[in-house]
């Protein structure tokens, strides 16, 4: 530490993309987080929190997210056997070794939610942060569409837990293997064939410059159409007819590539994103169409049923969720029921528009993870909440109060009797209010004001040589005076209404009567 | 990730000297720092999360515990600046990069609290692991020693409020400047001047193999008389005295060389270290001798009778927080009160010794860390609480109720049936009962009992093709029947008194009753 004195000083600041949480960013998180265990404890799903370190070969080589291949891990290598660690990405990769480490240890089925930080080596952008929270509760080892369901309501219950009213979000779920039915009529051929590459005079399509370098050309065929489907929400059914097709001309007078179908391939992604009816019984009629003689694609619509027929069920009905064919979700590694949490309310965005809130979270069914360790295919479903972008929304529609939960300030007017105003803090403490003794230099007493307002403290409580030869102490209600606290000096403050002088044995009774009044206010 | 099926298979194991929490070990944990937080809180700290990530230019190239000085950081050097980046090792470090970099934002003095893992890249051993929690709570920017009174009763309330109770615990409050002053008058000179080197021809006894390698010599003054005092405990008033001054032969047979004082500089070690007395007077009375005419020995004596009277303000006897001279620190970095929590209740070694819990938290004033930053001393005092010991001590004294907690399991009688079982956990989580369905494949109904015991389940409920005529359901007390449920037949298993056959429509009366007759139980 001496050498230290030589060199320059540090910067003191955080790495480029990592923030700090104060105050009520950490405990407004923590109180959410809580809410939402208790309904992941109520549906039978146990706590885990792995490591955040695992081993570069744990995770894979690659984020899951293939639009991001490139985007990578923090790593370093071990001094002693040079075995690659690094920050875990996602709380899903972990799962799978977990499970796959522990699996005799384990009950199968293994609900489990895991709250915590991930970390991603991606270039920061504004709002975009390169250590974040997720949320995830996965049930490995069960291959029944009933574990789907039960993610959904679970969902369901959760985001109203948390204070989204019903009706302000609605769990879209949709089938990966009904794209991949929808993907089978496009082709006319069953999807091992597709995949094993025999299309391949219609691989010129899909191997262009944006395509992921890392992926073999089977997987382009489905990113290629799935990231047009993506995109109908924005350029709508004639946008992606061109888009699958010939290409299109932008707003911007750009022109994009189209992924090459012909117009009678395209059909069916066409019937498939129009497929949406006003009920679960007319979309998977109408989807039906668009999967042709799929086997998949009918097996996929099964699923879906079995989903509707569950939730219906337990009594949740399609305002709160339902089939909805545009759902797609980003990650490749999704093999049946993919579902999203999508909050309908609008908000103004920082132009002033209007628009919806978005999505807040998304899972589905992915059966390969586990099978990377062991071997053997293990079934699991789950889904992940986006932690912050749920607190936004939260914050959006007022249901996280905000409002000042600073300390009561015992302000210090002769500094030979802090013990007096020790006692008097220890008195309010033991009465569960939240209370401190002004600490800092009790020499000017508008610093220790001005302390009371950055604090947002709603009383200061005042003991000067008067009051204590009378026996009586100062209460003042900071949230009634805080208009003019800041600049009055010591005698205007005193004056101002807002300041009660009470006997020293009232000091608890007032102040929590002052506290009191301004809760209900 | 299609590359990956052609390389050899992960491991699936958790990186050496990591491990994962599982249920009940994250729960009970999340429950203790809540409560912890909950008297932070109180108060006026303020929660604070920085981010795991800090520039090891911020973090400084040591650990603090200036023992360990090669024991080191998980670091990594970004692609685009060659930044050197790296994992907390702990939330101290951190604090000062943030307030040095907040200043202007935060108030001061700025009391944080922070709860959450930290990073050590040291060897891992048998319950030493490189991934931990701590919890910490700091005052930056109070001089006064009210600041650190108030650490040491908010430690104290702390410990009960989690569960140890008074009698349990006592808080020891020392003060590094006391030491100081016993050095002072071992020297017979100042501080400064044994700082300066001026003691070259004592250095000799200093510079020795075991003396850590990136100290300057006039740390080691320090450090060597602090280890010595650290061994009281151990070797006693006679062993101390010997390895001050000419060496000692341990019970091994092994010489261990002394620190080299003359028996005269060796008074005033030993007079501080059986300072204490049977009240803080007395225990001050004699610290008085052992710094002579030190002037920074009587400030710090002088700071310990204000640490001793603003407690007793408060209510906070010896019984709870003491002034005790043997209470050294391992930190180089404190420079006045220090202060250390042990558990004084008898615990069994693993080789069923009897022995005393001892501490699960410490801490002190740090006056230097800030500085660093922006080469104004900022003075500073905290305390950290080891949140796996005290859990330990928790679970020791049996505060932490680990009954069963599982869920209820209703189980799958018939495949086709899983929306009335799914209907059936619906009303049981909406009337706050934990509940779950079997969801792995349920042809083999032993599975289904034996995963119930695997989880814990407190309660089965059973509804087969007769039940289901008639109306019932089975309900299986699981707690009561679980000597024999394991590997009883279906038959002899509905035969067992712990069964009950209800209604349906009293399903979740039923299983309420038995869950609070268990409870009471």
């Amino acid at each position: 530490m001496a050498k230290q004195k030589k060199s320059p000083r540090p910067k003191a600041e955080a790495p480029k993309g990592f923030r700090d949480y104060f105050g009520a960013e950490v405990t407004e998180r923590a109180e959410m987080l809580q809410k939402i265990a208790g309904v992941y404890h109520r549906y039978g799903f146990d706590a885990l929190e792995s490591s955040a370190v695992e081993t570069v070969e744990a995770l894979g080589k690659y984020l899951p997210d293939v639009d991001r291949p490139n985007e990578g891990v923090f790593a370093w290598q071990e001094a002693d056997d040079e075995k690659w660690l690094a920050l875990r990405y996602d709380l899903t990769a972990p799962l799978a070794r977990v499970y796959a480490e522990h699996r005799n240890d384990l009950p199968t089925p293994y609900r489990r939610y895991a709250m915590g930080p991930v970390w991603r080596n991606e270039k920061p952008g504004p709002g975009r942060f390169r250590q974040f929270y997720q949320c995830d509760a996965d049930t490995v080892g069960a291959a029944s569409v009933a574990a789907d369901a039960e993610i959904c309501s679970m969902l369901s219950d959760t985001l109203e837990e948390v204070g989204i009213p019903r009706g302000d979000y609605i769990i879209r779920v949709n089938n990966r293997k009904v794209l991949n039915g929808v993907l089978e009529n496009v082709f006319k051929m069953p999807l091992e064939q597709i995949q094993a590459g025999v299309t391949e005079q219609n691989m010129q399509f899909w191997v262009q410059a944006k395509v992921v370098t890392n992926l073999t050309k089977d997987r382009q065929v489905h990113l290629d159409v799935l990231r047009t489907i993506d995109k109908f929400d924005k350029v709508g059914e004639e946008g992606v007819r061109e888009l699958l097709t010939k290409g299109r001309l932008d707003a911007s007078g750009a022109f994009i590539d189209g992924v090459g179908l012909n117009e009678e391939q395209a059909e069916p992604v066409i019937a498939f994103l129009t497929s949406k009816g006003t009920n679960s019984e007319e979309t998977l009629e109408n989807l039906r169409k668009a999967v042709g003689d799929s086997q998949i694609g009918a097996e996929g619509i099964a699923e879906l049923e079995q989903i509707a027929a569950l939730l219906e069920a337990q009594g949740y009905g399609s305002e709160r969720i339902e089939i909805d064919p545009s759902v797609v979700r980003g990650l490749g590694y999704y093999t049946g029921p993919v579902f999203e949490a999508e909050l309908t309310f609008e908000i103004f965005d920082e132009k002033g528009r209007k628009r919806q809130f978005g999505s807040v979270a998304g899972g589905g069914r992915y059966d390969d993870l586990v099978k990377r360790f062991t071997g053997q295919a293990v079934p699991a479903t789950g889904v992940s909440i986006g932690v912050d972008r749920l607190l936004a929304a939260l914050r959006e529609k007022g249901r996280i109060k905000s409002h000042a939960t600073g300390p009561v300030v015992v302000t210090v007017m002769d500094r030979d009797r802090m013990a007096d105003y020790q006692a008097m803090v220890a008195e309010l403490r033991n009465a569960g209010i939240r209370a401190e003794v002004y600490l800092g230099n009790p020499k000017n007493f508008g610093n220790q004001l001005k302390y009371a307002d950055k604090r947002q403290s709603p009383v200061a409580v005042i003991e000067g040589g008067d009051e204590k030869a009378n026996g009586v102490v100062q209460i003042k209600d900071l949230v009634l005076g805080a208009k003019i606290a800041e600049n009055a000096t010591l005698e205007e403050w005193k004056e101002r209404p807002s300041q009660f002088e009470v006997p020293r044995s009232d000091l608890v009774a007032k102040v929590r009567e002052i506290l009191e009044g301004q809760k209900d206010a």
